[in-house]
């Protein structure tokens, strides 16, 4: 077979799977969005089925000896073709894959599938001596995986490619030390600044049908295309890319509060037009219908959620709609109020109610301390200790029950360790793409006044989107803005906005 | 192996199939209620990657092996044991799909397809002529996989058992026969009657939002349980088991006419508890956790929705919550006129809006005229003209266009030869099984109207439902009844109902 042959071969395989892993797509978007209660151990049994299919299929030693017949060929001469940025990210997917052992992906498993319910009590009872021996049992686990990925430097490194391929925990701490040290002292600034937004204005009844309606509005105004998605309640909020025109996204509705669903909405309607912006009808299989990374997947989601929706000139063109369709509740509300509101900054516990400047501390604490844990520098029995004390640091403010501290996320009794700095990654790189978006469209500030978002769409489709994998999240970055990740964007960007609203 | 030991290896391989196949069952649910419109050329290639692999997985030799080992061992001496109907079943089932050449399936799948629209434009321009050609390509296919599938008697038999497994065109064709003289003559007194219901007391306004409230209430007193299962929208309505804990029904909504979203989620509702009614969780992969057949599951929603929604006695119960709830439109109407109403009868041209009695005669004419198209005592170009005959000759009106004629139904250019016949058994098993529920439970009716509904429910499930397909439809039947597939308790039923309202 010439390598041509060869890579159809391969891509003929990988369709197949990649179909058959979006069936278990749609089985898991209606589990979250539709499954009856009584149907949840079925659903398990469906989509472990699936899964299961999906894995053997990918492990197969022939996709193994596809990829070896293709390395070092011509056809992947060209470093950033289709082809070999293709081939590279599968036999970095296979070489994953096929590294665990058996035995560990099982017990990884099962172990996971319990400390989910230990840990849903241990928060319930804020009984975090009831949860540390999971955490020891995971941390060692995902150790050993580690181990069996291999790395280089710190074991973390194995973990974080998982979510984040090819960023290192060297760079990634680099930027996060200088990013809270910055944030710390402008979270300081807003404590001691004079303006004190008043919430109330967010916090009154809001209609819920009438909420759907104005998120439905705002999401087509980005370009969310609703012949190609739909828009959903769930839980917990998610987007799910299914396949070429199925892009789904949901929210939850909160009628005494408007934040809750409408920046919710915007932020899955950006993770969904960085979905919708993959061609996955032409491309299926390669990398350019895959997103580059969580990272980058969350900067799409983030710089909508956050630089445009929580934007004056978002608001300029949106807030005379808002106050025609809630006419109670906005009566009187001015726009500098309103403006405000939404942009509220307020130390708080829990990291899923957090505020943009916030969050990324919430972020920053929990990868400090779990970057610890996997390297041993910090024992399991004193991450409720680590954490309080580091909370005091950067808060300012006594955790007050383990509960809203160490045990508030899911994110380590599923073991996924590597996970949470991808959140603030993704805040990082928001604000550099946004910062270059606003240098090539000096006039975008004047777009959104009138309603214009779909340049910003386009400018994020022809630079992030339609690259899909070809390049890893860094190397994008660089190719997008001349500099790797850097956290002086989002700072520049932070205190210009919060110095105007908080009067510093 | 022994012969337990290889049933066991068989079940294993049943049941993971039969997971499979209910995981393209939640994208079929999906596709009719959920999916974007863009997403269906993708949804295509995600189903039949799946349906590809569940026949893949269900005609392996080693299936048959399997079978082959079983079949004549002690295990399945008593011919009603789970063993041997589960084994009985799953022969008869892969002795078919295995019997069909390959390249029929595909020609048939691909005609099919093509047909499909070819039958919906010849429909919307009124064209016989259009359709003429497909459907004779699409009889000729049919009569081929009859004879691949091979038959006794006519090979109408051999399509017919793909419906309703062991029922034959003769014994079917002498009911029906008897049936149809009956009805035309009920059908001429109801004609000549008295009395003339009013129905425009059911097409009036009715709020989509409560309607939906109601019907969800007449589902939960029949024991439809929401905790295993969800009420939706579809254009076409439909129920499906996707396995235990879910089932879900659907449902259409008309704002100006109560009887349409009413009676359907009912019918659904009544389809629906015959899946739940199956024990899935402890036989999953057996005959008990199947269905009989298309015509004993068409009999539990026709029950339903018929015998006991067009009840005098559930009326009795129901209408005083109705009126309650739709205050305008059933202002001053009386309870006789409202019963009178929902069970107005009225020849018309579509089989999918008539009433309870017509549409038997609707099914049978199908009947008649495929069964003699696949006999070749018509020719298809005769087809409409013989449609329209019976038509004049059993409604006593003149068909105006063959749209409202013999190309009104979806069935024939789907290459469904042998379903229609279901429709009718449905409501005949419904009237034998009902009469003989009436004698179980002599004060049934004094239940509705106090509005216990779960008597009824009780004694399906034990009588119905929890046998699953351990024995044929007409076996059923008899065990229920004491007697084999008659007409005269649906006359019976009939006569009584409809000459008390028709005053005759």
């Amino acid at each position: 077979m010439t390598p041509q042959e060869t890579y159809d071969e391969l891509m003929k395989r990988i369709n197949e799977i990649m179909v058959l892993a979006s069936c278990e797509g749609v089985l898991g978007w209606d589990h979250q969005v539709n499954l009856p209660p009584a149907g949840a151990a079925f659903r398990a049994k469906q989509s472990s089925l699936l899964a299961g299919m999906v894995h053997e299929r990918f492990v197969d030693p022939k996709i193994g000896e596809l990829l070896s017949a293709i390395e070092g060929s011509d056809l992947v001469k060209d470093a950033d073709s289709v082809e070999a940025a293709t081939v590279r990210e599968l036999r970095h997917d296979y070489d994953k894959e096929t590294k665990l052992p058996k035995e560990l992906v099982v017990e990884f498993e099962k172990t996971t599938l319990m400390a989910h319910n230990e840990w849903a009590e241990a928060r319930a009872k804020n009984d975090f001596k009831k949860f540390l021996p999971w955490l020891e049992k995971i941390l060692d686990l995902s150790r050993q995986k580690a181990e069996a990925y291999g790395y280089e430097g710190e074991p973390y490194n194995a973990l974080l490619d998982n979510y984040e391929p090819g960023a290192t925990v060297d760079e990634v701490a680099d930027v996060f030390e200088k990013l809270r040290v910055d944030l710390v002292v402008l979270l300081d600034k807003i404590k001691n600044a004079p303006n004190k937004p008043d919430v109330s204005i967010v916090e009154r009844g809001y209609n819920v049908e009438k909420q759907k309606v104005f998120g439905e509005l705002v999401a087509a105004a980005m370009g969310y295309d609703f012949n190609g998605g739909r828009l959903d309640v769930a839980t917990h909020p998610f987007t799910t890319g299914l396949g070429p025109g199925d892009t789904r996204i949901t929210t939850r509705y909160n009628p005494h509060r408007l934040n809750d669903a409408l920046f919710g909405t915007i932020h899955e309607a950006g993770h969904a037009l960085y979905e919708m912006g993959l061609d996955k009808e032409k491309y299926y299989g390669t990398v350019l219908a895959e997103s580059a990374s969580l990272g980058i997947h969350e900067s799409q989601s983030r710089m909508w959620e956050n630089m445009v929706g929580r934007s004056k000139s978002f608001w300029r063109y949106f807030f005379p709609i808002l106050k025609g369709m809630f006419r109670d509740s906005l009566n009187g509300v001015t726009f500098d109020d309103f403006y405000a509101a939404v942009n509220n900054v307020a130390p708080s516990y829990i990291r899923v109610e957090a505020d943009e400047v916030t969050y990324n501390l919430h972020i920053l604490l929990r990868f400090e301390i779990e970057r610890a844990l996997i390297k041993g520098d910090i024992k399991a029995a004193d991450a409720a200790a680590e954490w309080n004390s580091r909370f005091k640091k950067y808060f300012s403010i006594d955790v007050d029950s383990d509960s809203n501290g160490c045990l508030q996320d899911v994110h380590w009794s599923s073991g996924l360790f590597g996970y949470f700095p991808t959140y603030c990654l993704g805040n990082i790189y928001a604000a550099q793409f946004f910062a270059k978006a606003k240098q090539d469209i000096p006039d975008l500030d004047k777009k959104f006044e009138s309603g214009d978002f779909l340049t910003l769409r386009e400018w994020l489709r022809v630079n992030v989107h339609q690259e899909g994998k070809r390049y890893r999240a860094n190397d994008l970055c660089k190719k997008i803005t001349g500099v790797g990740l850097s956290h002086k964007p989002m700072m520049d960007y932070m205190n210009k906005k919060f110095g105007e609203i908080y009067g510093f």
